[in-house]
């Protein structure tokens, strides 16, 4: 092992080899679900340093755990306890690479943190689209690496969509430039898609063109208080139809999770939080006017007031007011928190089942578990809910979590089986849901995802255990 | 081979397994490039028929060649001319399965002709934006499995951005049940997209559930003349600014292109015909209202004028006019081949780099064959243009082509390389270019290729010798 060490070092320069002292910030997951040990954190500067590293551990039969802002939920970008694992960290490669405005489009390094794409796109007169809560850490590398959501899926996509090109680095240590920046080519296979969200498991994302968008000249949110589940589906198909393409943003948030933000966050003002079963926030972006998007968004509420979907509405009077809003729906994870442990999911369903997926959860929940509260929360335009089950009040929470954390999983995920939906929406497979996989895919997907990963990876180096089990 | 053929109509019965009469519906292709000689079509009705009959052929050592509309125009979906493949027919899978307006979402079989499943999205008060010229002839299976463009991919995407999920026969004859309608899934590698615009060399789609969209409150229709390429591109900037997502629409057409139109439909009438080098047509589809639309549209055109990028503009007046313009656009296939053999491209380039492109490709054209014509239009919005090569005037065409087609083609497509675009932006490769791929693909993509083609399909009976040579 230290010979690859020796071989690495002079690849890279000693001082992006790092062998001794805390690596923790590599080591531990960001949810601290579990810690492993790396045999070395190499930090690479550039595409050929990674091929070099991932042609040296190859040779040497080492496994590669890739890793960008170590943001990960499912514990899919750590080494495992073992000590023999390679961790590399592309946080070093973060040049923008080039920004082309009549193509729209911007190539980054995969080291980038989404903030700082975002934030050149901005400087340069675009809009680009992705965003999630970790955007101040979590890199383009990362959010392609495990097709990233967020809260605005519903109007731009997810990291796959938003994603034309890329450079990778083959488990053999190969340079595939596919940094194309073309929205039509039909020249075979698509290698992209493949390799966005295999979480590391088929090569190394190094770079990406990304698509960029006109910036609207106005963004407005909305809150609407709902009666159930149901209305908020159709409030969401309303807003469909009446805002098109202008629909940004459609989040529901239970009672329960905004009396979470009401008794933790004090200061935060929840509107209609003691009225209404449901919050949700809507948010319109037009490429026309402010006033525009008002008339818009007001013809829209009344509508839903109208037909009964909203009890209650109101549009943020301003950027501060609408910030305040977003800032409620992002503070549930943190109340959450603070209420103490819980058992979270992050699943999908076609959205005309959810209001009875939400129902059928729940009775069995809470028969299983008399008093169970649930933090039912999520992007319901993309069918995508975080359907967290929190103790019965006064419980303890490591208890409750060993004793529960299983059989609520298995309870939440049989149910969303039965409904058609998917066991990991947004945040992957990595190692925390590989166990549960076999039991909600189909064996004739998981043979074809084998296949291709023994086609790619034949030495099983990439990532080893994520996804797929070796 | 008589034992094969026994056993499939054992499975299909008897009248769905033709091997007799005239089968050159299924034989030929659709440009009349090329003609093949099945053993057998076959037409199963059932997605368990497909799979009866690709196990039937796996075990026989038989190739099959999957076929839907037989509209390609790469020659990808006919048996080769020995005799021995199995020609798979998909028509009679033409059923729509289900409508979702919840979840805006279309389920269909992979026989379903394009146009029937637009229509049946329009009675359920949806769009279905997939819109090429042969809609009422190609189905959704084809256009799937060759990721089709066509004319609103600019707003919606190709046929891979709008599929949600997948029902395929595998080369082992199991069906993968993937049609599950959700539009966040991150559990595993995208099988979807790898599928989507495979040609068919993966596995056979039977079904598809795609995404459906609100049916626009007004659709209208502009043309522009532009005086040249960098104005159109200028031009394109402008409309994505002002329209955002109601941008549905942009192509470009050259004035010789419109000049066909008027010399073999004199009826039609061209806008700005004879004053302008370009004519530029923009559809804006507006969810508030055609006055909403108009105003828009003519804000839009009017900078458009005093910025220099256009020098004249219409929006139609009516729907009827709207066609007509439409009409014209479309026309310029039938135009070109009225005029005489071509040399037919489908390429694409970063928007950015299509003036450049263009001056480039038409001064060497113009350099090795003096008094060429270049057919050039195209969807610019996507960096798409079919950049056909007409003999000059009063040459021969079936002598211009058997002397120019290769070297056109390998200027043309060695130019596409250098300004970093693709030799197949919509059509796919097919035959007809698969032995263009290893020029203009890189060795590192075309090895992942044939990796993934060996893993899935190890027999390589699965239309052999398109996208990749066995």
């Amino acid at each position: 092992m230290s010979e690859l060490i020796a071989k690495l070092r002079a690849a890279l320069g000693d001082a992006q080899v790092l062998t001794e002292g805390d690596l923790g910030a590599w080591e531990q997951d960001w949810r601290r679900r579990s810690r492993g040990k790396a045999l070395a954190v190499v930090r690479p500067g550039s595409t050929a340093e990674v091929a070099a590293v991932v042609r040296l551990c190859a040779a040497a039969g080492t496994a590669i755990v890739p890793q960008g802002g170590n943001t990960g939920l499912v514990v899919g970008g750590i080494p495992d306890a073992s000590g023999t694992q390679v961790l590399l960290s592309l946080g070093r490669m973060n040049r923008v690479r080039a920004i082309d405005p009549a193509n729209l489009t911007i190539t980054a390094e995969a080291g980038c943190v989404l903030q700082s794409v975002q934030q050149a796109a901005q400087a340069a007169g675009f809009l680009f689209p992705l965003s999630l809560g970790s955007e101040g850490s979590c890199t383009l590398g990362g959010n392609l690496g495990t097709n990233a959501g967020g809260t605005q899926v519903l109007r731009y996509g997810n990291a796959r969509e938003l994603c034309l090109g890329l450079e990778v680095v083959t488990p053999q240590g190969e340079v595939w430039d596919g940094l194309s920046g073309l929205r039509k080519d039909n020249t075979g296979y698509d290698l992209r898609d493949l390799f966005v969200g295999s979480e590391g498991t088929l090569g190394v994302i190094t770079a990406a063109t990304m698509k960029l968008f006109p910036q609207p000249a106005a963004s407005l949110t909305a809150w609407a208080a709902v009666p159930d589940m149901e209305s908020a589906v159709a409030l969401l198909g309303l807003a469909h139809r009446g805002l098109g393409a202008s629909l940004t943003g459609f989040e529901v948030m239970g009672r329960f999770s905004l009396s979470l933000v009401r008794k933790h966050f004090p200061q935060l003002r929840v509107p209609f939080a003691d009225s209404s079963p449901f919050g949700v926030l809507l948010e319109c972006s037009d490429h026309e006017s402010e006033a525009h998007a008002r008339a818009q968004f007001e013809r829209l509420l009344e509508r839903a007031l109208e037909d009964g979907c909203a009890t209650d509405a109101v549009v943020a009077e301003s950027l501060a007011q609408a910030a305040e809003l977003w800032h409620v729906r992002e503070s549930i994870t943190l109340a959450q928190a603070q209420e103490g442990l819980n058992i979270k999911h992050d699943i999908s369903i076609p959205v005309s089942s959810i209001p009875a997926f939400c129902r059928s959860a729940e009775e069995r929940l809470l028969r299983a578990i008399p008093g169970v509260r649930l933090v039912n929360f999520g992007h319901l335009g993309d069918g995508n809910l975080h359907f967290n089950v929190q103790a019965p009040a006064g419980a303890d929470g490591p208890a409750f979590l060993r004793e529960w954390e299983d059989p609520v999983n298995t309870l939440v995920y049989d149910t969303v089986q039965e409904f058609g939906g998917s066991i990991s929406a947004e945040h992957g497979v990595g190692s925390l849901k590989v166990d549960k996989l076999p039991h909600h895919k189909s064996p004739v997907a998981l043979g074809l995802m084998r296949a291709i990963k023994q086609a790619l990876d034949p030495q099983g180096l990439m990532n080893p255990g994520r996804v797929l089990h070796p």
